[in-house]
């Protein structure tokens, strides 16, 4: 016999509540934040086929539906305090709701953080969360703050995720380990929470990478009015995709999309600070490039010193109703 | 040529933002909290066929959208202050995206809260909301404070969006006008905010009636381990649907769902403050029953002063896994 709704949400999705002043069951959560915070609010919406495939084990659908929220709240700074999960699904049934909240809580108790409230709903396999957190007043990273002369960098490694991605498609083809690997990538990105906050102060201007790195430096660029060179050798990359061939590599670390790493700017003056970040956080941080005047728009070169830079027309930023 | 997602959201989704530190367009949204004031959180997933029929103006259902989530802040007592919007949606076309939202724009306005942030992605047609409001400490309207011996009160009238509903699946017949107004409380409904904060201070429990009347009184009653008897003659129902077949009638008083009044507590010594409230926030408020000790359970009598209770077990609370 199916769950009832209301026996569904009770039980897999009602964790014990500690730090909010109420948790869900009730008409609203109610949250306190810290005074003197700033309260960062992101929302999500993941739909089945278009942000993840059918055959995605429901405990790595459940990490990553949080993972992609938690990274927003990364990419400001902020620390996470909470969040409410809204959920369509065809069915109730256990064989996807217990590893699902399972991979989902995990992740929530990794980074100390409550499922407040929610929705769920019979419907087509829809995931939507809108996570909390929060940052001192005025300390927020955003997208508008790149200055010329700032240099850019990334955290992590590019790519991986998009060649997973090929790999199912056919297009590429790994060994098993290798494999296992770039498909962790995929599934179960690690939102980079303590380098964001580590940045406060530090960084110039920041943001998650989730369209691409180019479609996303866009956005910093289009806020922040100013242009961008980027150095093909100096993007990070794992030893699986560093093994493709070239045409490969540069569409899955220019374009590739879901690396949920940290892209952000800061003055070169900063760069021990950033550095100190990456290691007091653990997260490796690599600069990339430099940001420009607007008027040199997005130039991308093979080498630091290269004279002649990529058509980057064929790498646009994904958009989700073009591609 | 279809407009592409970051146009899109530009276009019709970036309305001037007042009172929030920072709107939408970056990774998060920043909001700030008033010192003193706890955040009331609350998020709502629409999807088509299930929660709207397809034929449903987009106007409207920017409106329903909208006004579903804010009804919940009013359960709560909560001012609302802000919301994100997650929109799933198979094809972005101005001829939907426009009266969408129009309608649910115009909500926001009359409310005085902001779009905050969000999410665009094609997909089955999906509505995600999350709104944002505050409440003095202590102060929120909870589901778990109702005593034995409070008086129960309803707002507005009972069961018109179920007999819409049912006109619709032709199962009943209305002339145009009353049908009008039946059409206007199931797709227009009105959240019932001014009176929410009226009561703060002033009922001992609340509610929004969104899944019906019984079901959402189950609700209270579980989380204030108390029982409850209503009175059906005393219901507020419309001309329209007092004209209906009694058991047509029950149904939609009882069970209806979509109705989106406050379903709320107060002990009797506090009517008078009801009635104040309703007054000051310009809502029809009705004593419909009494708080019972738990062991009474649930029961309804015809009149007042009934002593047969009515047959329970047809009106099973709305749950959209079961029906």
């Amino acid at each position: 016999m199916a769950l009832g709704e209301f026996d569904l949400i009770d039980k897999y999705f009602r964790p014990p509540v500690r730090r909010a002043a109420l948790g869900g069951g009730d008409d609203c959560a109610l949250l306190v934040p810290t005074p003197g915070m700033q309260l960062a609010v992101s929302t999500d919406l993941l739909v089945e086929g278009r942000h993840f495939l059918s055959t995605v084990a429901p405990d790595r659908l459940g990490h990553k539906a949080l993972a992609v929220n938690l990274s927003d709240l990364a990419a400001c700074g902020a620390e996470p305090l909470a969040f409410t999960l809204s959920l369509s699904l065809p069915r109730a049934e256990a064989a996807f709701l217990a590893p699902f909240s399972a991979g989902l809580l995990a992740l929530a108790e990794q980074h100390d953080i409550e499922l407040v409230g929610g929705d769920t709903t019979a419907g087509p396999l829809t995931i939507g969360i809108t996570v909390f957190g929060e940052v001192p007043e005025g300390l927020a990273l955003l997208r508008s703050g790149a200055m010329p002369g700032d240099d850019v960098w990334v955290s992590g490694c590019l790519g991986d995720a998009r060649l997973a991605l090929e790999v199912f498609r056919g297009h590429a083809a790994l060994p098993g380990e290798a494999f296992t690997a770039v498909r962790e990538a995929m599934e179960r990105p690690q939102p980079r929470v303590a380098l964001g906050q580590a940045l406060r102060g530090v960084a110039t201007s920041a943001i998650d990478l989730s369209d691409g790195l180019l479609g996303d430096l866009a956005h910093i660029r289009r806020r922040s009015r100013v242009g961008a060179t980027l150095w093909l050798e100096t993007l990070p990359r794992s030893a699986a995709l560093d093994a493709m061939p070239e045409a490969l590599q540069r569409e899955c670390l220019l374009a590739g999309g879901d690396d949920y790493e940290l892209l952000f700017t800061a003055p070169p003056s900063a760069a021990e600070a950033v550095r100190a970040a990456g290691l007091a956080s653990g997260t490796p941080v690599t600069r990339i490039g430099c940001i420009e005047p607007a008027a040199i728009g997005m130039r991308v070169f093979c080498e630091t010193h290269g004279s002649e830079p990529l058509d980057l027309s064929a790498y646009a930023g994904f958009d989700h109703f073009k591609s």
